[in-house]
């Protein structure tokens, strides 16, 4: 049986329109346009997706454009971390979802810029919401989660880790954790931050949200990591065995495809039993977690 | 008649006491280290100077702890901004402060990262405060004001038009733009956001104050460009004569030293015509606006 999948093509729209909304005004700079070219860019959007269907699942009495400012927001700081990861002096990645990379189409001058731009746009649109239903303090318990997951000890110190450990064997605990504080910690920080819209959301649910987000966000790279081994360029949009080539260590490295399938598959099941032991509608954020280990780019 | 200056020492020690608690352990990796290196490296700390003599002269009643935190944030942004403009791909400077620039000291990866890492630490410290008089509306106008001068619109399009008009003529009305947003947008944003912190701070007396420190900023911005084509590289800890290296264009190269002077005097008296009209304490501003423009280094 195929699952209907298409709320999640209907979320994808909305977080198209939300993210165009949300950026700049495109002909004002070199640096504008960087930003909705790298933005728009037709990216899968899992972390809008999370926003949704969490907000989705908790049934909250706030507006649709707040929901998408907090999809805008975690979707935006992606992307900021994707110029930026892919520069020379990091990654060295020439494509990017099968274009150039904005470094090679705006110059590495404008693509740093441009990252730097982004980040505190995306914590300006949550505290341009305007809803009489979310209070101040709230904003500022958000804004402090996505600080923080952009902090040191969050998605800077993944990436660091990340280049460190090129051309060097490291052990599976250790790549668990570089994916955990790469790209765990934003994951993480949109299903925290859509928990934290609910006030009265009791402080177990919010931890079992956020396990879910934890297991689902590694399960979600390692998957990445087999389709980057095993797909062609053309269907992945980017360099296939870019990461191989660049002595990277991946999943599929260190213990294997098959291995590597295996320890998603239990991790999305380990997120999935997390969903299901929650009072909530978390029907369509099962859904998700399947697509995620499922998906093939 | 020699100003009595030791209140600007006072703040000084003030702020770096501010800064080492605000940073992230220096221990914990590369990252935390260069954080570490490139803002505990003894700046002028312009922008802390500013939040402590604005926050004096309005009499808030809120804790030291509440003013070290804004003064932190402000200059956290611009140590951010520093690392990141001397880099290879942005100014290429090799020298700051009289030590080796950040990514000659860690790396150019480590480098950005630092950078990248410090902007969401300086709003950070803003949603972390504690402090039962300061609103959590105040602190999302705050947050607020400090990303939209990192934005599209603000530091980062300064950075933008100054590398851009390398190696060709501009005007000076360009070049003061260029250092409106620049330098301006942050200078301005302490000040605002200092502001914010005296709720029934009249709409009126807030533009004066962003009034002076536009001006301020300004006039701090052409003595700076004086300074680099006066002094000797020992005396600025930068290489001296490195915008002229670059082709850069600086108020002294478009208009000459001595007009530079002038209008640095001028923009400066404008400033202290703004803090004069204001029914506030403002005699220490008065004595650091003065210092900007009389400073040798």
């Amino acid at each position: 049986m195929i699952d209907d999948l298409s709320f999640l093509e209907n979320n994808q729209k909305r977080i198209e329109k939300a993210l165009n909304k949300a950026l700049p005004n495109k002909s004002y700079s070199n640096i504008t346009e960087a930003i909705h070219y790298s933005v728009m860019d037709g990216g899968k959007r899992i972390r809008p997706q999370l926003v949704y269907l969490v907000a989705d699942s908790l049934d909250l009495d706030l507006k649709d454009e707040t929901i998408d400012a907090m999809a805008a927001a975690g979707e935006l700081i992606h992307c900021y971390s994707l110029i930026h990861d892919d520069l020379p002096a990091m990654d060295d990645d020439d494509l990017r979802r099968g274009k150039p990379s904005c470094h090679i189409k705006f110059g590495e001058a404008s693509a740093i810029l441009a990252g730097d731009a982004i980040q505190p746009l995306a914590l300006e649109i949550i505290t341009d919401i305007e809803d009489p239903k979310l209070s101040a303090d709230t904003k500022i318990k958000i804004i402090s989660t996505f600080s923080k997951a952009c902090g040191p000890f969050g998605m800077v110190e993944g990436q660091n880790r990340d280049i460190k450990s090129e051309n060097s064997e490291i052990s599976i605990d250790e790549l668990d954790m570089i994916h955990a504080l790469k790209t765990g910690k934003l994951i993480s920080a949109c299903v925290h931050a859509t928990c934290l819209l609910k006030e009265d959301l009791p402080e177990s649910d919010m931890s079992t949200f956020i396990k879910f987000s934890e297991c689902i966000g590694l399960a979600f790279q390692i998957k990445d990591d087999i389709l980057d081994c095993t797909s062609s360029t053309e269907d992945l949009g980017k360099p296939a065995h870019s990461d191989e080539y660049l002595k990277k260590n991946t999943y599929p490295k260190l213990i294997g495809v098959e291995e590597s399938l295996a320890r998603a598959d239990s991790l999305c099941e380990e997120a999935i039993k997390c969903l299901k032991s929650l009072p909530y509608k978390t029907e369509k954020l099962i859904k998700l977690s399947k697509f995620i280990v499922e998906r093939n780019n």
